[in-house]
């Protein structure tokens, strides 16, 4: 695992320096791509004995290929695009709007007018690799990413869920036998605990888990809140902490010493362990209650921080505004200890800078100034969970931007014993 | 390529005896498996160069774990059936109706009432490995055959697709950037064609290629046909005719001596030839004339033939018939020479008894008597394609079967000179 990390990394710098892309792309891509494989073999740990010789299949090659996958995905999807009126949003989640103008264009889901009156279709789909030990867990991780991009939209009625599987060749009958279900079942409950069923899916076998799925609403106009009406003197409010992939990637690395070592002078093995049940458990929740209070307190817009990191997302919500503002981010709150660890690494996440790629993050919204403390202490009423003012909408040009030295807040800010935040 | 097709057929046979399942299911996952690689290397040969080493991918033990895979899968799904009264239909596709009572279980589509007045959500997801060299006709088959799931309720308009696509990181750059963007622009074509379009999807990297989507209507009750109205004196017509795997598998096998010298006594190059383009452009054809067909012609009930074969998928619309009815099935109408070529294999395809599977396939439905005749000549007026009346709708215990000899019924009749049907 070690080396296959290590020469990926040099992979990485070496493609950096000849292709020019940002390393921290690379990294996530190999950071998922070692997930993939190592949550077969973590989730089968928890089983059966521990297959070091599986980590075999994760080669050198695997990751040049998908860093070039990724680059040459992105151009097709602008292609796409393009020839569709076509905006991105997500790495790999691509949508356009067809030729009769549609409510929809850059934002977390799509949405089509249908034939009956005045209702709209918001529909989403999202799937990727295992990132968790506890296959339940993983289960509801994924249903909450997929629900998100709805709640993003201030969708809180979930009409239908379809499940996607994409079940590995290399887990043994025992390890699948266990995982499988146990997935299922975790995404199934999400599912229920956001108010919808799953009523199909579709499995297929291929070397590399991934799990996913579709989710669909039919509402009226007022149901759903457009992303784009930020004003200026808006502020803005993320709904959960950031740093669920320094956390899992950290936790990965208590069975690498050589990675170990790098981070062990900032961090004990405990910090690690509870950022990462953390991690766990905060991208496991629902942005429900966040989606219904975007009504409550008036949002003017938001969108889900998943694979572009804050920053990025930032960037995606500012370009489809259509007022003339900008955002500025000066606060991190950040899971306890993840921005020690992502200091001690170097540019490898990149999370001060808002480029650490986050699963099921939280929403990200401009609120009216004056509705802003209101909406933090209502949802964390509600749910026992803080939501953070991290920035402000000021006049611009669509862009968002991290301020030079942001204030990190650590969450939570000191550990009480036996209780996680 | 031989020498994995050679091992992964001893594999079936040892698997067989093994576990007393039934060959023809584990030959469609071999060949599906063997399809997803030869997939990748044959489209890439339309461009570059042709890399044998390349099969050395497809190693032995894939397919006994594909196999396992497969018998666990359905066990698992068996599992969420159970525990979610839910009812399996597509080898791999699994639904199942929430608490409150739905409309859909045990179809191809799973129908979800909504809030708003009398409307239901219709919608379903398919996926699979690529089957043709030709990368756009490849995402046209996977567009018709998502779509296909909603025709057979009789459902003709679709509100929204969203396309799902795994890539293979075997594929070279060039490949890749040559194969992907044609297989969205069939997929993306082919929506239109049916008078939808794409407006959202994702994209993963896995080593093998996988294509598919999702396909969403919002619909009042009279839009869409329950399939469970077949009543005595009907008659079954299929629309369109059988022989797809075998056509598809045969192609390949030009280039397998091994394989090729067991049929090559019963064919020719060029009849293989031709049935495959036939395969290819009828699995790429909407089946949504015939959904529009149902309503005028009252239509009883239909199902699309794809993964179970026309006698599993007619024992799966049997099974949910509200009267105590039974399919009796006379006719097959089959790709000119596909028959003779399952005959030659043995017991392989099973497409005489009805379990070769389909990709794609036609709707069959149950029809009054006196309005098939009429059903068949109108879409093959609007079409230019043949519908056939290949069985008849007894009292009985809501079972289907073939009968002994059954009539086979090439297609075409005889070749025309630069025609294809």
């Amino acid at each position: 695992m070690e080396t296959n990390v290590q020469s990926a990394h040099q992979d990485i710098m070496e493609i950096t320096a000849r292709r020019n892309v940002p390393p921290i792309i690379l990294v996530l891509v190999v950071a998922n791509h070692v997930l993939a494989h190592h949550v077969i073999i973590s989730m089968a740990a928890n089983y059966t004995s521990y297959h070091k010789e599986k980590f075999s299949s994760v080669g050198r090659s695997p990751y040049l290929l998908q860093v070039r996958e990724k680059e040459a995905l992105e151009k097709l999807l602008e292609g796409l695009q393009q020839d569709s009126n076509a905006q991105e949003s997500e790495q790999s989640h691509f949508q356009y709007i067809a030729a009769a103008p549609r409510i929809g264009i850059g934002m977390d889901a799509s949405v089509t007018p249908l034939r009956h009156g005045g209702l709209s279709l918001v529909q989403t789909t999202d799937f990727f690799y295992p990132l968790v030990d506890d296959p339940y867990m993983m289960g509801k991780i994924s249903c909450a990413n997929v629900l998100s991009d709805l709640y993003a939209m201030g969708v809180t009625d979930t009409d239908n869920m379809l499940m996607l599987l994409g079940v590995s060749n290399k887990m043994s009958e025992k390890e699948r036998d266990i995982v499988v279900p146990m997935m299922m079942r975790g995404f199934k409950d999400q599912a229920e605990e956001g108010g919808t069923a799953v009523t199909g899916g579709q499995t297929v076998i291929n070397p590399w888990m991934t799990i996913g799925g579709v989710a669909t609403t039919v509402c009226q106009s007022n149901e759903f809140i457009m992303p784009d009406n930020a004003v200026v003197g808006d502020v803005l409010v993320l709904t959960k902490p950031l740093g669920t992939q320094v956390a899992v990637n950290a936790y990965q690395w208590l069975d690498q010493p050589e990675r170990w070592n790098r981070v062990k002078l900032v961090v004990t093995e405990d910090d690690v362990r509870k950022a990462y049940q953390r991690a766990m458990f905060s991208m496991a929740r629902l942005n429900r209650t966040a989606a219904r209070l975007m009504h409550k307190y008036n949002a003017h817009g938001a969108t889900d921080v998943t694979g572009f990191g804050l920053l990025g997302h930032a960037k995606n919500l500012a370009k489809i505004q259509k007022n003339e503002v900008s955002f500025v981010i000066h606060n991190l709150p950040i899971i306890a200890k993840m921005a020690s660890i992502s200091k001690a690494c170097g540019n490898m996440f990149g999370l001060l800078q808002g480029h650490s790629a986050e699963t099921s993050g939280g929403l990200l919204m401009a609120l009216p100034r004056e509705q802003a403390a209101a909406f933090c202490k209502d949802i964390e009423k509600q749910e026992g969970y803080q939501s953070w003012i991290i920035g402000i909408v000021e006049k611009g040009n669509r862009t968002a931007r991290i301020i030079d030295k942001p204030r990190v807040i650590e969450v939570p800010a000191k550990d009480r014993d036996g209780e996680l935040w």
